[in-house]
Formats: C-alpha cells, structure tokens, sequence
C-alpha cells in the first residue's frame, strides 16, 4: 500500500466524509445541558457504530456522558496509537446571533458551518475518515489504533482522569495524539508540547462578626476589604512579577532551542494588545511577551467581591471580602507546592485584626514534553507534509488535564495535533471549520498513522 | 413663672405626653417605602395640629415627604430657638424578630417599645410636650420657639438642604437644638460639637475590551482586579495613614482641652473591639483609639467587585473591576478638595492598560463648633440638670449633613442633644425608648429654652 494510493481513497471519499461529519454535527451533544443527555448517549453511539464498521472493537463507557473506546485488532510487531478526541461540544447560546441552525450543518464559502464542527467534532471525525480511507484500501492499518472519544471536555473532563486511571491496561499505547486545539496562526501548522498547569484558591478576609457604620466605626475597626486588596496587591512586586517566597523556584526556563524556535514565530506583540482591545500589556517587562504567555507563571485575580455593590453610596464596613485567585504554573512548578506557598504568603501579609480562609479548589500540573523523540518528529512530519507548511513547535499557556493524566498513568507524552484555525468561532455563534482544514488533517491522520507505523517505537510490555 | 412649677407640669402632665407619644408611633411613617406616604402626610398633619393646639403656627411644605415648619409668635427682645427632629421612621423589617407589632406602642419594664419610639419621635416630641407644659403654666415661651420636623432623614434627608437655603428668613434663629442621637454611654449625657465629613467616589477599572481566558491571556493581558487591589492598597501606608499627597494637610488636631475632656470619658478600646466581633483595631497605633474615630479622617473600601464570584473555578480576566471609597473627614478639610486629592492618586498609581472612570457620589465638610459659647453652656447645663451627670462633650464620626447645612445657611451651630441610649435598638426590631429617659427629655428641652431665654444671644437682623 504506497502513500499516494491512501492519499487517493482520501480525496475519492472526501464527499461521503463531509456528509458524515454533518451527520456527526446534527447531534446535540451539549455536555452542559442535561436536556441533551440522550442527544450524547445517541452521539456515542453514532461513533461506536462508526468505528466498529471501520473494524474496531467500541465499547460505551458509562461516565456521567458516555466515553467511547475502542481499539482495532492489535498487532505484535506494530506500535500502537491512542487517539483522543471529545464529541460533546459547548451550549450555542447566543442563538439569535447564529445565522443558520447550529445543528443543520451548512456549508458556506469552503466551511462548514455548526456547533462543535471545529471543536472537536471535525478534527475528531478526521481520524475515523483517515482509518476508513486505509481500510478502504484494502490493508491493515500501519499501527495498532485505539480511540478514546470523551463527552464531558466542555464541562472540564471531571470523570477522564479517574476513567484513565483505573483503565491503563485497556488504553496502554506507544503514542498518543489529542485530536484538540488550534494553529498558532492561519499559516503556521504546529504542534503543541507544553501546557500551564493551575493553582486556584478562593479567599475570604472576615474583620468584624457583623456589617458596621463607616462614620460611626472607620478608623478603628478593621476594613477586610482594604485588608483584602492589599493582601492581593502584596502579591505583585513593583516589576510585574510574583513577589511570593519561592514561587519562580523551580521554574524551568525555556532552552536556547525552544527560545530560537519561538523567535521565529515573529509573535506581534501589538497586534495581540489591539486584539484583547487593552491599551499596554503587562508582566515583566525584561521578559519577551511570547514566553510571559507560554513559559512564565502568572498569579491573575479571577473575582472579588464584598461589601455593597449597589447604585450609590452605602458607607459600610462589611463583616468580609473575598477573592478568587489563580496561578498559571510551568515546568517544574508543582501546584500544591505553590498552592502552599501562596497561601503562607496571604497569611504572612494579614493584617492584625482579619482572619482569613483559604480553600484550594484546583490544582493541576503543568506538562511540558520532551521534544527530541521520534514520535514528535513523526507528527511534525505528518502535519507539514499534509498542511504544505513547516509544523511549528509551540506551547499554550492554558491548561489540558487530560495531558498530564496520560503522561502520568500511561507513560506517554500527547501528541496534541489542534487543525482549528483561531478564527473558527470556538464556543461562538457560527462556529466553522474549513473543508480544505479537513481534507488536510484526514491526510495528517493517516500519514501520522504511516509514520509511526515505521518507527521502533513500541515498549516492552508483559 | 418658676423652674419648679414648669417641672411640677411636665411631671403631672407625663402620663398624657406618654400617651400622645404613643399615639405619633402608631404613624407608620416610612420614609423608604412608596406605600406609607399617605402614612407620612397623616403623620405631617397630626404633628402641625399638635403645634397648633400648643400657640404655634404651623405650615406642611411639601417636600417629598411632608415637613412641618412651625413658628410661635415672635417678641424682639427674646432669642429665637429653632428645633430640629424628623418624624419618618426606619423600615420596622424583618417583621418576625419583633416581639409586639412595631407599630402598636407597647410599655414594658419602662421602656416604649415601636418602630421610631428612640429614633426620633421620642426625642422630637419630647420638644411638643415641654412647649405644652410651658403653655399650661400660663405664661409666655422663654424663647421664640420654631421647629422643623422633617419626614426623609432616613432616606438622607435628600431635600433638606434646599429647603433651608431658600427658607433662610423663616428659619432664621439665634440657636438650634437638633433632637437626634445618643447619649455618648448609658451614664453620660452627652452634647455632640463636632462631625466628620465624607468624600465618596466609585471606581471602575478597565483592562482588556471583552472578557478573556487566563490561560490563553494571563502573564500579558492587564488584569483590573489585580490592579484596582493594588491602587486601593496604595492608598494606605504601612502604618494604617492614608498614602494619598496632601491628606492630611488640613487636618485640625484635637486641642489639648479637647483630648482633656475626651480622656475623662475613659474610652474602653477593648470593649469596643469585641463589641464590633474583631480580632484587633486598625490605624495608626500611635493615635489612640478614641481620636482615630473621631478626629482623624479615614478612607474605607465599601464595596468592590468584578470577575467571576460564583461557585468554583472560573479562570476569567475580566474587562473591568469597581469599587466604592469614601474618606471621613475632619475640619478643616474640604470634601471636594479631599475628591480631587484622591481621584489624582487614583491615576498616578493606575498602571499601564488599565483605563480608570472615576465618579464622585457625594461630598459633605465636616463639621466642628466652637465649644466657648453661651449656647454650648446653657445646652449643657440644662442636660446636666434634667439627667442628674454632667454632660460631656463629644464628636461623633459620622456625617449628619443637617449641621453643615444649618450652619452654613443660617451661621448658626446646632446643639446636637441626643437623647437615645446605646442599647435603644435604634433600626433593629423591638426599637424602645426608656420612659424615665422621655420624661428627663422634656426636662432638658424645657431647661434649654429657659436658659437660652436668658442669654443675650440675639442676633441684630434687618
């Protein structure tokens, strides 16, 4: 089976592979809806249906929506790859800003046009178009492949890390690829390897056990919301960075490598300003602005709020003020460490007079890949060959548990392959995906597929 | 007319001042709620025909309650004495905490127990009655009594400072007793001879134009949480002081006859602390407690919130951020100056990409008498005699604007003699007014117009 003949029954079936993936997209999937509980249970099982006439083996797995796992017929002397995706997609509110139906997929100017058709249904469904066109041509697949296809990512993953864990027999692999994400830029195909992790605290600062009377009380009675902004405000050194003890401790800085990669990226600083529609950025100014956003921890103020928020005056001193507070974390900062540290510097910093609560709500670990692996550089490879255009290696500053979950339980970095471009309207009114974007990532599938196939990658296992 | 026959009436006519007392609570007088104006305007009335029936001439103006302006006829060659009360009332809610219907006086253990008993109707008809009793022992008013008793004090009073300005020649007067407040403690009458003013600005902070994703966005994108805490936070200095230039530039320091008097009054910071449910005191330590809340300006955050305050984790940058602030001013600062001294600290801590909106909501001077006058003397004198303790002389913290008003419109200082104890349950449920306190009330106001009467403060008018 040469190359040119799977890249000939991808393009001969590419139409039947576009009405599919409308057929996927007509599924209501919205995991934060309960309404459509039996609209993901139906998805799931339109995907399993799916795979298994592609020849895979799929189960349902009852998570609080369905996961869908399923694995071909497994063979010793090939390497086998674990391909995640999620089918559940965000609510489409606003609807009256839709101009057609969010779940009658439409095809307008080369795209098509739906909730979920960019993220995740279209990349996803891109990997069942690339294994159907190799079984179409008549072979065995050139790696073992599993598929976990999850329908709660849009409500942050809440059963995935446990369902790992518990099933690392079942989704054992040599690689992994994460169907999920975006282009750096229109033209700029890439593959992320490093993700923030996240220390989250809420706060709250009590003074006095009761509301008191500014006039009757301001001077000498402990005010928890000044307490509290100072508090905050001691968190920040004049410079812009975090002034809390031992918080860039184990901060790993970018190599001379990654720092060269990104330099080529040409990341224009300004135009992002007038895209956030701010008028100067912040953090340290010493520090480039695309390692602040990808390789530099943050501490951002999510909430705050207490005392009288109403029209006009009201002279109190509330009994409390609370805030919600979050670190962005990069390699090799751990999150409770940092939890830790931010909490003894908020106690360090009370004032006399207010006491305070501190409940951590999250803690995630940041993931940063090795880069010089064959797998790496076989989806590099399969990207720029199918996209026409140098795959750039990137890092996001956001968080994906899902990474770290399958770095940690099975041993493996993601391969996280995202072919959303950033104008697709993720989790907006007229969501898109471009067609030409998913003849290319069908193609990326299944050369990815190809390439590892020819790689010694498989471990030794029992 | 002999002291002792005037206090022979007041003592044989206290069971029927009682009685109309009780009579003038049964008026739901809710200045905040729309439904009981009619409740108002009966009140309004009932009050003009008691002054009527007592020789005066009364008249309602129609502000947006109903005041009642009332004014005995006038002799040349004695003082004018304008009293000053206000007869609408606090909201009796939450309703289920009282024990008897707040709207139906009920003596028990010698208190009288209705919404408005304390606040003010008790201390404003205490006037009625000693006019009364002046009246039945047949002769003349020691003084040319006015009185306006107003029905929106609780709503601040929101006309009051118009009226006066254009009614000047009506309420022109050589004195005026202001029959709201408190006694300083249960064993001390006081005379209030000093407010604090109040500056009072809202704040909104913008950053990004739209809402943004902390992991995408945070480490470059400016945050308005982080940065109105920070511009809150450098509003004070390590030691409690307000940080803003010029503060207290204006600032009066207590004399030494001042601190003299005040630390007979043995302030018991401890007390007050745990009364409030704190752990400590805030400012600055080295002004005791007693002058922080009475004769050093403060600035409190009142109010303050953006972001995301639900429940759990939301990573949101968000556009915008406000807050409340007001600062308690002592003389001789000016509001508005004190306004534009902290609107520009504002702006000079504002950091880059944070655009601030700076709205000041209301402004009030301070207000301070000068303790050397007849007026003051006989107030305290006459306090001292019908309460059997002398009268102290206090401050206040809080901003009661009618003072300023009366004393810029009409050059007169008011004498603040309130008559309500600390325990009173003033605003609360089950608002008393001890009946002993009522009748030494009467005492002190008929006391008063007998020793002004014999002063000769009268002013030369045209």
């Amino acid at each position: 089976m040469s190359d040119d003949a799977v890249r000939s029954h991808i393009e001969s079936r590419f139409d039947q592979a576009v009405q599919s993936l409308k057929a996927f997209c007509r599924f209501p999937s919205v995991s934060a809806q309960s309404r459509h509980a039996s609209d993901s249970r139906a998805c799931a099982e339109w995907l399993a249906a799916r795979l298994e006439a592609a020849g895979l083996t799929a189960t349902i797995e009852p998570l609080g929506r369905p996961a869908v796992l399923a694995a071909a017929p497994a063979r010793a002397d090939r390497p086998t790859l674990l391909v995640y995706g999620h089918y559940d997609v965000q609510p489409p509110d606003p609807l009256d800003l839709w101009t057609t139906d969010p779940f009658e997929p439409t095809v307008a100017d080369g795209n098509l046009i739906a909730r979920g058709a960019s993220d995740d249904k279209g990349p996803l469904f891109a990997w069942i178009a690339a294994i159907e066109a190799l079984r179409a041509a008549g072979e065995d697949l050139p790696v073992n492949i599993k598929c976990l296809f999850e329908g709660e990512e849009e409500i942050g993953s809440p059963s995935l890390g446990p369902f790992i864990a518990a099933n690392t027999e079942r989704l054992a692999c040599d690689a992994i690829a994460i169907a999920d994400g975006a282009f750096y830029a229109d033209d700029t195909p890439s593959l992320t390897y490093g993700l923030r992790g996240l220390t989250y605290l809420e706060v709250k600062a009590t003074g006095p056990d009761h509301d008191l009377h500014s006039g009757l009380c301001g001077g000498l009675a402990p005010n928890p919301l000044n307490a509290l902004a100072a508090m905050i405000a001691s968190l920040h050194d004049a410079g812009g960075r975090v002034a809390v003890k031992g918080f860039y401790d184990d901060v790993r800085p970018p190599g001379e490598e990654e720092r060269a990669i990104w330099s080529r990226l040409a990341f224009d600083a300004d135009a992002w300003r007038a895209e956030i529609g701010a008028s100067a950025l912040a953090g340290p100014s010493d520090v480039p602005p695309l390692e602040r956003l990808w390789a530099l921890p943050t501490l951002d103020c999510h909430g705050l709020w207490g005392g009288y928020t109403g029209e006009g005056c009201k002279t109190v001193i509330p009994a409390w003020a609370k805030a919600k507070l979050s670190c962005r974390l990069v390699c090799d900062q751990r999150a409770e460490v940092v939890a830790k540290q931010l909490e003894a510097h908020l106690r360090q910093h009370c004032p006399a007079g207010i006491r305070l609560e501190i409940t951590s709500l999250t803690a995630q670990d940041p993931w940063l890949a090795d880069l010089d692996t064959p797998a790496v550089e076989a989806a590099r490879g399969a990207i720029g060959e199918a996209f026409e255009a140098p795959c750039a290696l990137v890092r996001c500053g956001a968080s994906i548990p899902v990474a770290i979950h399958f770095y940690r339980q099975l041993g493996v970095d993601p391969l996280i392959m995202g072919v959303s471009l950033p104008g697709d309207r993720v989790h907006s009114p007229n969501e898109k995906f471009g067609l030409d974007q998913f003849r290319r990532a069908i193609h990326a599938s299944a050369a990815l597929m190809d390439r590892l196939g020819r790689l010694s990658i498989r471990k030794n296992r029992t």
